[in-house]
């Protein structure tokens, strides 16, 4: 039976997994503990992509202690070889004699065979212990794995009286420098950063993490991009896609610009294509920018995962001025979308509100 | 010269006289503390309008001692009789020393005569001291002692991407129970809830503060009341105001309505007249509840004083569908209006912004 010291030990390895953010994607983010009771006697993360698991990282931490101990993994032990050898047969060999586990790998060549492996070793195995915690860490992994599409977070910054902009299209800027150091630190830990046609137009921006980050992102243009823009003249900084109606037979494109077309009758049913393709790269988080457009695209088809918006302490007005989530939206407002894990916090005097779409 | 004690009593005399928000308008909040250097020997404040001022009470707490002490008042002790006898000549008998106020009251039968008739009886004076958190407190007092006019607080409930309402126009429930809550402590604070016609015929709310507070405000509805409107069938208990223009010669209005007819070309103008009106009825506060249409009438004037917004964090989406502040708006984002004295809460999960516009 799992113990209180399980809980624990778990909730340990899950916040040593969160160290790999950013660094280890398309693998998922994963921490071990080994212990003899209530003493630590290894720790270790997934640091980064293609370097070893959590596992190995423990073990080799806690060397010959490991013996007898109990090995506390946020994932399902891999029984693959991979990159690396399969995690299962490092703990059998280092004599581990538990292993508790958070979540069950989906992931097609474990999915219950590093269960199954370590069990038939005569190892007690446990699983579910801190399950929601480590769950949610992992949420852009199992999504990825299981439905082939990365995480997408929606961001955007917009004034206390609800505005993307005002009615004459000026934004710059809404949000304090320190939120929009917030904004930079996410741009540098995802694969892909997506903009409107209309934001990139109007805007002009460079959709760079500046300090760069653990990552690069494509940046991905919901339409043409200019030959003479900021995107088209960064190429060397960062991979540019613009996403395009395959209906459409020609398509110019700045040079080094990736062109793609995709189908769909419709904004929102491109960027689902957009979603799978990015999946098919093996992308796990993906960060939509704006405009109202390409949020209410999003928004319509029930493909945002995450938001952090940043909410300035100014009013613009406007009755045309956008706010941030266009396209058809709601009727009802009782059927608006809620946010679970809402977080709160006050950058520069604003106020940064991030949450995940609660999905039934 | 004032000294870091003169500062400390001042602020104990500020958090008095709060004590009587909603209670004392449309007289000022006052608080009083009498006091032999560190020694606290009287405390008062103004607790209700047409009752002793806050000076009488701190004399009538001291009693004999009193004589030769210090008094810090949040605003100048007043010199003329008016519905109490003036305080200048209660601080003089009772015999005090010294006499320490932060804002010179404005009031036109006092306006510095107090200052002048404790100085001519012998009264050491000093003022300022305190007097940023004393205006802040006695702001809709200047206001309306200075303008004419009352305080204007706009009030809304938001969904995090800014909406105000669905694009069909459904409102109820943004906001959390709790929230709510703090709207109906503004609403029985205020001298006035001021609604659009939009408001009133889509919603055709009650706008009464439930519990009852210290004050019952008039409702005012910019346009039209319904005859069976659940604002005309409750004329008992509460005043309902309907304003329309001057120039629209004949108005239907239910039985105890009171028809208000008011010049101005556009929402705007006519809005400024309102509150004109309301202040020659020496109300001190008003509340503006929306919608889009009524608070763009109060932003495009620049008659917005202090907001009070909830954001509740749940998505709405819609391109159609109504952020807070309509009207014309700035076109320059950078002169957006920024609020000061920001201050947050997080009542029931949403997130409760409220400040003051900064004027310059």
């Amino acid at each position: 039976m799992p113990t209180q010291t399980d809980a624990a030990m778990m909730a340990l390895a899950v916040r040593l997994a969160a160290r790999g953010e950013g660094a280890v994607e398309p693998n998922p983010m994963v921490g071990c503990v080994l212990a003899h009771g209530d003493q630590v006697v290894g720790k270790g993360w997934h640091q980064q992509f293609g370097g070893p698991h959590a596992e190995v990282n423990a073990l080799a931490a806690a060397g010959e202690r490991a013996a007898g101990a109990t090995a506390y993994v946020t994932l399902e032990p891999c029984c693959h070889t991979g990159k690396t050898p399969p995690c299962t047969g490092a703990l059998i060999a280092a004599g581990v004699a538990r292993v508790v586990f958070a979540v069950r790998d989906p992931f097609p060549q474990v999915n219950g065979g590093g269960l199954q492996q370590l069990t038939e070793a005569g190892i007690e195995c446990h699983t579910g212990v801190g399950e929601e915690d480590a769950r949610r860490l992992l949420a852009p992994y199992l999504k990825l794995t299981q439905a082939g599409r990365p995480w997408v977070i929606a961001k955007w910054a917009m004034t206390l009286d609800g505005k993307l902009a005002t009615s004459t299209g000026s934004s710059q800027w809404i949000s304090s420098p320190e939120s929009r150091e917030i904004v930079h630190q996410l741009r540098g830990r995802v694969d892909a950063i997506i903009v409107g046609a209309g934001t990139a137009r109007d805007d002009d921006p460079l959709l760079t993490a500046r300090p760069a980050g653990p990552r690069t992102a494509a940046r991905v243009v919901l339409g043409e991009v200019a030959p003479g823009s900021q995107l088209a003249r960064t190429i060397d900084q960062a991979p540019v896609i613009s996403v395009v109606p395959s209906q459409v037979a020609r398509h110019r494109a700045a040079d080094g610009v990736e062109v793609l077309a995709l189908g769909g009758r419709n904004h929102t049913e491109r960027l689902a294509s957009l979603l799978d393709e990015l999946g098919a790269r093996r992308m796990t988080n993906v960060l939509i920018e704006g405009g109202a457009r390409g949020l209410g695209a999003a928004f319509d088809g029930g493909l945002i995962d995450e938001v952090h918006a940043f909410v300035a302490p100014k009013l613009c007005g406007g009755a045309d001025a956008p706010s941030p989530i266009g396209g058809h939206g709601l009727a009802d407002m009782t059927k608006a979308l809620a946010l679970s894990d809402v977080a709160f916090d006050t950058p520069g005097g604003d106020v940064y509100v991030r949450g995940r779409v609660a999905r039934a």
